[in-house]
C-alpha cells in the first residue's frame, strides 16, 4: 500500500513509520508535487492499522509543511519540496599500515598505572554529594571561585608566588589558554615571538590564523630575546623553568631583560610553566611571575601532574585582559564543567596534590636516573644531555650527527616512537643533531631495552651513512 | 641581616625565605648588579641558621642566574637584574546597584532541582570504578566512542534519524559547536546567514572575527531564506525546529528550497536543534538533517535536557568537515574531560534519559499552561503567543505596543528580569512589539505572580504612553 512497509515490531512507532516513509517518497520525487494522498481511512484500511494512527501519521506531515489540507478535501504534497539527492561519496579514510611501537619515548606523558584513582574517586564521590542544584547552572567564564583559591594556595606553597585569586582562571588545559590568549593578545602587524625549537600548541593556533611570527633561538640557557628589541611584538611566550623541548633554564638577567623590554614596549609576556612541578636537582625555579605580575600571563595546568584527560589548567591574568578572557571564553565554551573543580578542589585543599606529586617526583627521580645511565652506558662519551634536570622528558645531543627524515622513518621501522628536536623547530633549523625522549610513562625494562634498541639502530644507520653529516 | 626577615613558623622553608627576600632586593636595585654577598658562613652567623641553609639559599640564587660565582670567590650579583616597577594601578570594578530580580523570565532555563542528581551520582560512581589507567590519557578530539553510539541510538529513539556514529562529535556544550564551525566553514569574501531574530552565541563570534553577515527576516514560520538566494553564502545557521527566539517551525517547503541552494552554492546548513525534546503539542519535528546529511552540521546539547555544567554537546559532521573539525579541536581544548561522557553513556543506554525527558516534557507542558492561562487573564486578547508548542520559553506580541529602552529599564527596576525580542535582532528590526518569557526553572505561583506584575508594569507605562508606539 503506498510503497509504505510496516515492521510491528520495531522501536519506532506505526504512525512515526507512515510518516517517516510518506516523508521520504515526497522528498525524492517518488510522491509527486500537487499529488493527493489516500484519505485516511483508506490508507488505514490498506495497511491494517487504525485510523487514528495514520491521522497521527498525516498530523506530522502537516505540521512539517509536507502536506497541506482544506476540510473536506484530500491531504496533498505541497510545492517545491523535490529534492535531487547527490551521492553520498565514502570517504573510507585509507589507513595506513604501521609497524607497532615496541619503545616509546613520546614526551609529555605522565606514568597514569601509578595516579591515586581510589583517592581522586572519592574526591569524585565527596563532589557530588556536596553540588547543590544551583551549581548545575551555569557559573561563567572564571571558573570554580574555591578553585581559584586553592589553587592560590598550591601556588604559594609550591611555586612560592604570591597570587590573588581574582587574576585566576580556570581553563580546559593549557592548550585552551594559549588559544585565548591568541585572540586576546592580537595586534594588527604586531608579531608573537615564539622560542625556536617550541610546542607546536601555540605556534599551530598563529599559524592557522595567519598571524605574524618572530623566532627566537633557543640555546642552553632557553631563549636569546635579543632578536625582538626592535620588532613590533604584541607577546612573547615563553618556557622559562624548563624550556620546551630542550630544557634550559631562562636565567635572570634575560629575565629581567625579557620584563624590561616587555613594560617599555608595552606587550605581555606569556609564560608556559609546563613542567616545572618535578625538578629533580638543584634548587626550584621561580617562574617570570614573581618578577613582575603585570606583564606576565602565567599558564599551568594539571595535565601532567593529575592526568590529562581531566582537562583543568589555569591562567594568572593581568587586570587589563580579564574583560576581554570572559568575553572570548564565554563564546568559545563558557566554562569547564563543575563536578572536576569542585573535586580537585578536596584534592588541594586536603593537601592530596603535595603528597602525590612529592611521590611522582621519587618515582620520575628514578626513572631519569635509570634513563641517564642507560645512554650513558650504550653511548659513552658521545652524547650531551640538554634539561634533564626535569621534567618528563630529555634531550640528547649526538655531535657531529644528523637525524634526518630518513632515520626518523627507520626508527618508526624498527618500532621505535622517538621524536627529533628539529621537528619542533622553524626553518631555521640549528637542531638537527638532537633527539628527544620522554620516559615518564617507562618503566626500568622498557627505559634500558629501548635506549640498547635506539643505540643499535644508530650504529647500524651511522656505518650506513644515514644519520651521520 | 642584609634586610632579611625570617619567619621560623611559615610554611616556606628557612633557605626559600632567604632566596626570596635576596631576590626582591637584587630586582628592585637595592642590591647593586656586581654586588658581593656576604659569605655563607658570614650571613648564616648573623641570621641565626645553618650554613646549609644559606648553601641552599644561594643555590637557587645561582640556578636562577640572580647571582654569578667562581671557585674561591665570593658571589657577585649578575648584571642587568633591575627592573623598575610600575606602580599597580588598582582596577577595582565599578559595581553597579542592581534592584534584587523578583521574577525572573530569563530564557533557556531548565528546572534543576528536578534533576535526578543521586541517579546522575551513581553514573559517576560508575564511570569512576570502570576508567581505567589508559583512559586517563588524551584520546583525542573525537570524543569517547561508546558515547556516540548511544547519542546515536538516542537520536534513533528521540528524533527518528538514522546516524553512524563514526559523524558524531562530542563538543562542550553546543556553544563550543558554534564557535568552531565559524573558523571551519569561513570562506574569505563570503558571508553566514543568520536569522533576525537570533541567537547572540554564533553571531558574537562572527562580529569578533571581523566575519561577513547576511541577516534573513523571521516570520510565524521561522527564517525567510530568499533574500540569500544571490549571495556568497559560507554557511547558514537556522533554528528549524524552533526558531530562536519567535519560537516558528520552518516549513518543509522553505526546508527543502534551502538544502536545494545548498546543494547548488556549495554552502553548508548549520542545523541547530536545541529544544526539540521539549515539544507539548502537534507531532513531532523531524530535524533538516533528516533531509539531506551531506549539506547539513547538525547541532545538539545536553544543556537543557541535563543541566548546563556538564558542558556536553555533539554534532555530527558531514565527512569533508571531520578532518578540519579535528584539528581546529586539538589546538583548541583538546578534548571533553574523560568522566561525564562515560557517565552520560551509561545513562542513555539504560534509557534514563528517555525517562527524564519524558518527565521532565509533562512538568514543562504543565508550566507552559499555567503561563498562558495567566497571559490570557491578565492581557485578555490584547496578546498573541509565538512558538508556545515547544521549549522552555514563548514570545508575547503586543501588537500597536513598542518595547522601548525606557521600558525594558523600568521592568529591570520594577524587579523584573524579561527580554524584548529586538534585543536578538540585527539593526534591521521589525520586533519591537514582542517580550520573551522563559518558565522553565519556575514554579506556578511565581509564573502567575510574575505575568501579573508584568501586567501592571505595562498597564502602568501605557498610561504614560512609554511602551505605546
Amino acid at each position: 500500500m503506498w510503497g509504505i512497509e510496516l515492521q510491528k515490531k520495531s522501536k519506532i512507532s506505526l504512525a512515526r513509520q507512515i510518516f517517516l516513509s510518506l516523508k521520504q517518497r515526497i522528498l525524492t520525487g517518488e510522491i509527486a508535487q500537487g499529488e493527493e494522498l489516500p484519505s485516511t481511512r483508506e490508507l488505514a484500511k490498506g495497511l491494517g492499522v487504525s485510523r487514528n494512527t495514520v491521522c497521527d501519521a498525516y498530523d506530522m506531515l502537516l505540521t512539517e509543511g509536507f502536506i497541506v489540507s482544506r476540510q473536506g478535501a484530500l491531504s496533498r504534497v505541497a510545492e517545491g519540496l523535490h529534492i535531487v539527492q547527490k551521492e553520498v561519496v565514502s570517504l573510507k579514510e585509507h589507513k595506513k599500515e604501521h609497524v607497532p611501537v615496541r619503545w616509546d619515548f613520546k614526551t609529555g606523558q605522565p606514568d597514569l598505572s601509578l595516579f591515586p584513582w581510589p583517592l581522586w574517586s572519592q574526591m569524585i564521590r565527596h563532589a557530588t554529594n556536596t553540588l547543590s542544584a544551583q551549581q548545575l547552572e551555569y557559573s561563567g567564564p572564571k571558573g570554580y571561585e574555591p578553585l581559584c583559591q586553592e589553587i592560590a594556595h598550591w601556588l604559594m606553597r609550591n611555586r612560592s608566588i604570591d597570587v590573588n585569586p581574582e587574576d585566576i582562571f580556570i581553563t580546559s588545559g593549557a592548550t585552551q589558554a594559549f588559544h585565548l590568549l591568541v585572540d586576546i593578545l592580537y595586534k594588527e602587524d604586531y608579531a608573537f615571538a615564539l622560542e625556536n625549537p617550541s610546542h607546536p600548541g601555540i605556534h599551530t593556533v598563529l599559524q592557522d590564523r595567519g598571524h605574524l611570527l618572530q623566532w627566537m633561538p633557543v640555546d642552553q640557557q632557553g631563549a636569546n630575546i635579543s632578536c625582538i628589541r626592535d620588532k613590533d611584538i604584541s607577546a612573547v611566550y615563553v618556557t622559562p623553568s624548563h624550556q620546551f623541548p630542550l630544557g634550559g633554564i631562562l636565567p635572570a638577567t634575560r629575565r629581567a631583560a625579557l620584563i624590561r623590554l616587555a613594560s617599555e614596549k608595552d606587550f605581555y609576556v606569556i609564560e608556559d610553566d609546563y613542567d616545572s612541578e618535578f625538578r629533580y636537582s638543584g634548587a626550584p625555579v621561580s617562574p617570570i611571575y614573581s618578577m613582575d605580575s603585570s606583564r606576565v600571563v602565567y599558564v599551568g595546568t594539571f595535565s601532567k601532574t593529575l592526568f590529562p584527560s581531566l582537562r583543568i589548567g589555569f591562567t594568572i591574568l593581568p587586570k587589563p585582559l580579564q574583560a576581554k578572557w570572559k568575553h572570548y571564553r564565554n563564546f568559545m565554551d563558557v566554562q569547564n564543567p563543575v563536578l572536576e573543580q569542585v573535586a580537585l578542589t578536596e584534592f588541594l585543599r586536603k593537601r592530596k596534590m603535595d603528597k602525590h606529586i612529592q611521590h611522582m617526583r621519587r618515582i620520575y627521580a628514578e626513572k631519569r636516573n635509570v634513563l641517564l645511565n642507560a645512554v650513558e652506558h650504550s653511548f659513552c662519551n658521545a652524547v650531551q644531555f640538554w634539561g634533564d634536570a626535569s621534567g618528563l622528558h630529555v634531550a640528547l645531543q649526538f655531535p657531529g650527527m644528523e637525524f634526518t627524515k630518513e632515520f626518523m622513518l627507520s626508527c618508526q621501522n624498527a618500532g621505535i616512537r622517538i621524536q627529533a628536536v628539529s621537528q619542533y623547530c622553524s626553518v631555521q633549523n640549528n637542531h638537527t643533531d638532537k633527539l628527544l625522549m620522554g620516559y615518564g610513562h617507562l618503566n626500568n625494562t622498557q627505559i634500558r631495552k629501548g635506549v640498547k634498541a635506539l643505540f643499535q639502530l644508530i650504529a647500524e644507520n651511522s656505518s650506513q651513512g644515514l644519520a651521520l653529516k
